[in-house]
């Protein structure tokens, strides 16, 4: 295929261009040319500096990513960026990002594959940021404890035992539950006013243990990587099925 | 003592004025009226809910806290904002907040009680924001592994065999620390530049991992809350000078 | 009636919602809880120390005002904001803002209640502040001179003779009038435009004496406070019909 | 002499430059050319359309005044503007304008003019506004009741009885007077943290009422113009200690 | 014609009210009275000392220019400022100005007098700012070398040989040409995009050089003022079919 | 010479920290790894696609430019940004920029070339930016006239005859010149407040020629390009000092 067709295809299929405004990412092709063709793609999380350099080990034409390499402009190809860039730019590697675009994806994205694990019904969009969305709530098939979920999570997210915390300020048996991957402690409140039992993220700020226990609600921190895997690996299937070759450099940071 | 002059006291030992224009909180006293004696304080970490009640519990004039109820101004008094601030007003208990100015004390700080733990030499003040520091940096009396620094975290911290998270990318062997308490890495470039092999801090987002990893320095999270009981331990003692009756208000939130 | 129901019925029939973007006063519930019964309810145009100690005095369980306690954001509960704040925290009064919603309302409002001093015909919104209205204009059932006008004013106001400033620089006979109660002299050119004779309007800076002049419209300054009791007597009555007993704490400022 | 040296000693004189980031006026020469000759001078508080057309009629070659015609930048010199300005142009009238300067000018500004009609000793600096002033303060030589400091203003402003409105919140023997003309109610409590019994000024919003009588101060509102003659009759007497020929044109606007 | 007819006549044929949001021009009446009549009118690309004086000369009621006097505010009627308005002033000639609205006009403006030299077909609007355009596109009769685009232009524009510098970087047949007169060069990527094999404009900064070399585009610079003579040409038309007596007051830069 | 070296020297000759919240562009090392050598070392004016293809052709470790690719931050580095950087990353060219220091170093920059070629006495800094500057200023030896000037220029800078354009609006005989290389008509103001009798810049808007002419000062357009190559090459030669093999990369854009 080729990359402008694979640029393109993604961008409908993400609709890129409706986040432009509410994005510090830039979405979309984020580096290199348009130019050339894609025969394999790799698909990360992270850009960063081991996956450009697993993507270059596995001759990827593209790297596919949740979060780029330029966040709101950069000063100057140098340093960390430059040692990010370098070898996507020697290996004639074009990086493709989709960070918000991909969190509020209602079918192939992060807050969606976590809903899907846990087989949510009732969907509908949650975490509004200005007029879009970046997560996705739903009801579980039946009430589950705190610990129920937390079992589902470091199974499915392969993370180990006592990886995710909990702060079980909410009721004892959740129904209905928010999920917003990454950092999502923001939409605590929206989470509450939407009437969830709990908010499913991946990382908080220390000031949301009070919040939580103030507002009753239970919340999962079930770790910003472990919670993002889910959209670039929706994406490299839809690759899979354009008959692009694929692979996925996972590189779990416990964080 | 008098009121005004507990505060006076308190804004003049720490140097509120010199961080209003770099902190979105409101140092000094956020809640009261001057008027009033102060023969019993009572001193956490956060000014929640949960501390607030214990302070009226144990009958205090006064609520000294890191974190206050208002940052970067309040829209309202309802909600979670009425339920922290109602009681301080019933009770007739005045809080002061004493943010960055209590980060960044080279004494009294909580970075300073962190370099302190580890009896650090040739120190010097780290973190810069705009014209001041929030945070300390120093030599170890000896060179230490990351794995003891992390059990003398653990151990006076008090949090608990594997609550400290490692991300173990320095030298094997480690002599400058920058501390840097709290929610800390945003200041990782500095400690590089500083030639630090190791930030201690508090928590950190997800990308820290990498950013960690491509610059080679090995970061501590040692918790949020439990990097930030020291500058608060350290006023409550002074106030303890002054004749005032004093307690602390502990409320862990393991993050 | 419950204190939620209470609020709820006020922000939907003044539209609160929509003036949030325009307005620097936080309309609605602005200080209190949402919990509790509403059985007596106390009305002033201004919320300050005196008012709400009359409501106190008067056993009110919320206190309705046309000015409230924050304005663009509250930095500290302290000084002059603690004075006015604690009284209502420490004898559980809820206190409920509308201020330009309340200007604006066509029927309920501040300049309503003066078109309805002079039987306005011919009605419609007046004082344009982005979407938003917040006076009303309207013809006078027969022309008067400006002398009639300050009359009508003065008596209705109860403010005494020589009360009403009037700079008489329109016509003899007054036709049309625009209203736009407190300081409503921004709005001079607006009046011309709309082909207003006269601006009644409660107070105005110094230099709105050239500008009248050089416009050839007369200006009535009836009063900041005079001009804006209207309003909040009209929700007081809207109150009394939902069957909440109520009382209108006066306090006129002679300004 | 030279038009270009009459700005240029009235810029020196008043410091123009040092307001130039803290005015939104335009202060210096506002309106016309620096070439031809001042002969004869016309003072006035404002530059409107009647004192521009009498300084027209008195043959002035500059007017000097207080308020001018720019005020952050002109979007067209049409309507009001133009009527202000083309009897300027005209008539080859330069326009010099020194609003802030000469309200903060320690010995010819407006609120030095004030303190020498109480003969206030101990003067210093008041009203800050950024690093520049535009009051002054001082004491009584002897201490004087509210009624009196009134009595004293009607009289030699010349507004007769009753034009100045007392706020009397402070003490009964006012000693210490903050002085700011024309709009100061807004350093009102930088009046009451010097120690000042009663602020004089011109006009106030209506929410200076309960502002001052909460913070037990008293306010005298003795009018904008009245307040703000001193100034430019101070640069009449220089002008004509120059041997320029010079006329007050007096338009009181009874606000 | 009165003046306020001519006035709003051209506000409504040009739009002027569409461009206030994105044009830093003051457009409509930018000085003078709507006071009066209009029996002559002038033309002219600038307005500035030596076309005013040109406009006096010729007895204009009303100057009608591209470019005003006004960008973004006019801090004093002095130095350059003055001495363009003040002619203006003595002699009673209103200024009309239209800049964006008078480039984006699709039939009357200054890209539309480009198009029709060309005889372009299938035009389109070019060059958008915020919701409006500023240019127009089309496509040549029939395709033309480079050195045949510059010859047309030369010999129409009157600007003699070597004039119009090419920047040769497109094709070497031009079909589509992209139009927006003055500086017009920060539209270069919408041309690319749009298709055009060549932008036409008046001036660039040098760096265009390289923007049209690397994206394979060639440009036109063919002289700001000579570009922008087509606008004000058909507003004097059109004000000579109104029965006003028109002048064009030609002063070329060259430039 | 180690890169890391070579960085340095530039950067404490040129100041660059001095302009980095004046400049745009992001001055010292904008592309590449401070890793290396640098044996040899190419100069240009422009970073473009160009000239960054002849640095890799000559084998260069390092380009210096007087413009960068990166003003005001990159989004991504794609399209036009990538066809420049690319190449430099491929071939492991850092790229180094001075802008705004290179313009206003008084004896090694840009405005300096010029004014050594007219042999200018009495120098001093012109054109100021913030606390910076960035052109100069001086005497000629002996008064020209403006063809005089020009002839130098066209000679000097080889450009051709015609290719200099002259606004000959001040005095027969030149004695001051202000020299502002590239853009500088913005300082036109400023070059009439220094007395200078011409300003000598490269290039300038249209708007330029009436400003010159109610000025009364003689402006010579030279070239943007043709003006600004004498700061690098006096980089070229400070480098050839410290024993680098250096290269001038040489590519008039004729604007």
């Amino acid at each position: 295929m080729e990359r402008s067709e694979f640029v393109a295809r993604l961008d409908e299929e993400l609709e890129t261009a409706a986040y432009a405004d509410v994005d510090a990412s830039a979405n979309g092709l984020q580096v290199g040319s348009l130019e050339g063709e894609v025969e394999s793609a790799a698909f990360a999380v992270d850009a960063v500096e081991a996956t450009v350099e697993e993507a270059v080990e596995r001759d990827a034409d593209v790297l596919v990513t949740h979060h780029g390499v330029v966040w709101g402009g950069l000063d100057r190809v140098t340093g960390r960026s430059y040692e990010r860039i370098a070898p996507l730019v020697e290996n004639d590697i074009a990086l493709y990002v989709s960070h918000l675009p991909l969190d509020g994806h209602q079918e192939l994205g992060n807050a969606a594959g976590i809903a899907d694990l846990f087989d949510l019904g009732n969907r509908a969009p949650f975490g509004s940021l200005g007029p879009e969305y970046v997560g996705t709530q739903g009801l579980l098939p039946e009430a589950l404890a705190a610990d129920e979920v937390k079992n589902v999570l470091e199974d499915a997210l392969d993370t180990g035992p006592g990886s995710v915390r909990v702060l079980d300020f909410g009721p004892d048996e959740l129904e209905q539950l928010a999920v917003l991957t990454g950092s999502g402690t923001d939409w605590l409140d929206e989470a509450v006013d939407a009437g969830a039992d709990a908010l499913v993220t991946g990382e908080g700020k220390g000031k949301v243990y009070h919040e939580a226990r103030e507002a009753g609600i239970t919340v999962f921190l079930a770790g910003h990587y472990a919670t993002e895997t889910f959209g670039v690996e929706s994406l490299q299937a839809l690759a899979g099925d354009w008959g692009v070759e694929t692979t996925f450099v996972d590189h779990p940071t416990g964080l």
